[in-house]
């Protein structure tokens, strides 16, 4: 398990968002955006259990997290480690999520099976041009 | 070999970043951020020979490259696909790609081992929250 750096930290606590990199049945990468939040030196974001990530993670948990400085997409942290999920049935992290960043409650669809992805980091590159 | 959507076409031609994903060694993914453009269905970008995702590339050609909206990064575009690699001695790519995303020639430092990454698409996701 790995510290994060003071700048991964900036990063991941401010409202940018993150590139999330899982693998395919195929072994071949899959990304997608999410947003993120920091819990000590775990990322925690949410996701739906019939999302292409979620089904990735569950056969096999490792993950890349990369976090860009919005508007200076070339300032970014980039966190590797793996995923641990559990069931999130009150959706509480998608709604403080969005709180965080659009400052209002989570509209809900009916019938999600919300999950929190927590990213324990084995690997932090903080690259800034 | 899959056809670029014109919502694909648009978030690539704009000056937006992008993050690509490869596979390291392990199996696990990687991630950083690149500077892309388009020839045709292909997604263009330069690296260099010293970094992770050169090397990568060499092992294992697999690769996700996501496209998202300068300022709104729940719009975007992901293309999973194959690189093909091609040196670039004079550094062209790197030099056209600074003009599009800064408006000023790149400032080559000595030494560097430039490359052209071509990726060919295989699957094209376009998300729009």
């Amino acid at each position: 398990m790995a510290a994060l750096p003071e700048r991964a930290r900036e990063l991941i606590d401010a409202r940018n968002f993150a590139t999330v990199a899982t693998i395919q049945p195929d072994g071949g990468p899959q990304t997608s955006v999410v947003w993120v939040k920091r819990d000590g030196d775990d990322i925690l974001f949410s996701t739906i259990k019939s999302r292409r990530k979620y089904a990735n993670l569950v056969a096999d948990p490792r993950i890349s997290v990369l976090v860009t400085e919005a508007g200076d997409a070339y300032r970014y942290a980039e966190i590797r480690g793996h995923a641990v999920m559990t069931d999130d049935p009150r959706a509480d992290l998608i709604d403080e999520l969005a709180h965080k960043y659009t400052g209002a409650a989570f509209d809900l669809p009916p019938g999600q099976q919300r999950v929190v992805v927590r990213v324990i980091p084995a690997h932090v590159v903080v690259y800034e041009e």
